[in-house]
């Protein structure tokens, strides 16, 4: 029996980031195992999921559509779990749940916000393309970016969790699909596994002058999830009455102070109004309650026709969490990063 | 009979200006009257409108949506005109005619793209409130603005041709709406001719405190006509679900260059991703095919019924407009900016 059925062992964040966070930010911390109280369920933690919009939680303010995590408290996260005790009505001990469990080996819940998975083949699909990450992409390819036939449809983070799901989904419309990605390999399989038209990696010299080659009839959509200069590549080529849905700006995530100049602003609107073009953000969260039953349906269907390709770069236990988070920021995961927190 | 009936008037672009325009940007010069071939109609202008997107056709690379002016060639501009003689079937003399005759006193025209305007009391309304500008206000507000009842609404130049229609048609929809223009005078007209609910004077320091102040519950619609310090002052108060419709960033006509850092795109990004924010460009030219008899026919009625209220702020003779453009550009207008070339 291992020390994680009798203790339970969580990360809290240790110190807010100053930047890029390091290992020191976080705190692996053993605690007594807890037991739920009447109406309470014990989960034990299979997947834990990590994703680029926990940076923003680590800040001292946090995001506007969320609670920022304080120095002490454990890492929020989604999670695939395990019930493993039940004084709850509706749940029963060995039931596979979706839930909020956040950095740690195991929670409880009062069941607010749990959703059952069934025994599926890959739970942790629940964390990617066929979760969050995947309506994300869905949701911002199909209501905002709304690509049609025969147009471009540009990705960055073409290889990470959302943007391999996006580009497949604009496959899926019919659109040509450029993507970006960080290193040879990972555009290589973006390619050839995913079936994008073409892929560069960004960390080749002059990818302005790359993505003009690939893009010679311009750029009607461009899923933002990046910034940075990948954004600067992208605008010049947008095309009148582009769109940009916007998701993320990871590059941002660790500024402390806004970038030096010059100020990219004033040329940024300057295109938005001569080529008519539409910027949006969206929070997934918004969109579960309209879109969220049809999105399920429909991935859950191409992901069974293989029409859809879901890739995972699972990394095992807990205490691995910061690294693979720290380098998931900095673009060295390799599709959807998930923790193996506990074999099933 | 003046110089101006047996000889054209016209002033053309000398040099690309540098920043803002300067006097010796443009030239007046002479031409002998030209006479209508068969098919064409001579036309006499009476009012040339003056417009900030004609910055932009003054640089040597133009926008997207324009053929740029080169130099020795005559300013493009709308004008209302009289016919002065025809050998087209369709035009007759005595006709008043709305067209793009450009600034001078005389064009031919082959009647393309002429509009006739009928006997009207106040023709230089269809430069104004009743045309262009008035559309902009119409498509842009309702359109991508889309206002409800209650939210508030923020307009920048809100005396100008396009903001003071803006914020009439927000109230309409009975938004709150707040105002900035450029002093005190202005201010209190906007207010007190124009029904808005605030107006606040850009020239005063702190506008962003004032703004905030003047938005207790933050902004829903920011029609961006300005750019610059404005659209800083608005940024942090727009509130989650907000619609930004872009048609003109007046501030920045004049750069030269980028502006100096720190780099405030990653900030609006963020905003614009956190804040699921729409900012969306457009040029009017796009939407006439689709709206502009509906805008016609209400705006016309909400101006008969005193609901919408047109200032005009004309300046005359033709060799005035050099010096009338430059204070458009610096905000020194008030009301729609047009140049009485010809009495009546």
């Amino acid at each position: 029996m291992s020390d994680d059925t009798i203790r339970n062992r969580r990360i809290v964040l240790a110190a807010h980031p100053r930047g890029l966070p390091t290992p020191q930010d976080f705190r692996l911390e053993d605690a007594p195992m807890p037991a739920p109280a009447e109406g309470q369920i014990l989960l034990r933690t299979l997947y834990l999921s990590l994703d680029p919009y926990m940076r923003n939680l680590m800040d001292a303010v946090g995001p506007v559509y969320a609670e920022a995590v304080k120095p002490g408290e454990t890492m929020v996260g989604g999670t695939v779990s395990r019930v493993v005790a039940s004084r709850h009505p509706d749940f029963k001990p060995g039931e596979l749940v979706l839930g909020n469990a956040g950095w740690q080996t195991h929670a409880l819940s009062d069941g607010e916000g749990l959703v059952r998975l069934g025994e599926v083949e890959r739970p942790s699909l629940a964390l990617g393309g066929l979760g969050m990450p995947g309506f994300t992409a869905y949701v911002g390819l199909f209501d905002i970016g709304q690509p049609r036939a025969g147009e471009t449809v540009v990705v960055a983070a073409a290889s990470g969790a959302v943007g391999s799901v996006v580009g497949q989904l604009a496959r899926l419309r019919d659109a040509r699909v450029v993507g970006i990605a960080s290193g040879a390999d990972k555009c290589r399989q973006v390619v050839e596994e995913l079936g994008f038209d073409a892929c560069l990696d960004r960390r080749e010299p002059d990818l302005a002058g790359r993505l003009a080659a690939a893009c010679p009839d311009g750029i009607d959509v461009y899923f933002e999830n990046v910034g940075g200069e990948v954004f600067d590549a992208v605008l010049p080529l947008l095309n009148i009455g582009a769109r940009v849905p916007v998701c993320g700006v990871i590059a941002h995530y660790n500024d402390d102070a806004p970038p030096p100049g010059p100020d990219r602003l004033a040329g940024a609107m300057t295109a938005i109004l001569q080529k008519r073009i539409r910027v949006q953000g969206f929070v997934i969260l918004d969109h579960y309650a309209d879109r969220y039953e049809e999105f399920r349906r429909e991935m859950g269907q191409w992901v069974d026709e293989g029409r859809i390709r879901l890739r995972e770069d699972v990394v095992d236990g807990l205490g691995a969490a910061p690294e693979a988070f720290i380098g998931l920021l900095q673009g060295r995961n390799h599709g959807k990063l998930v923790v193996r927190v506990a074999a099933d």
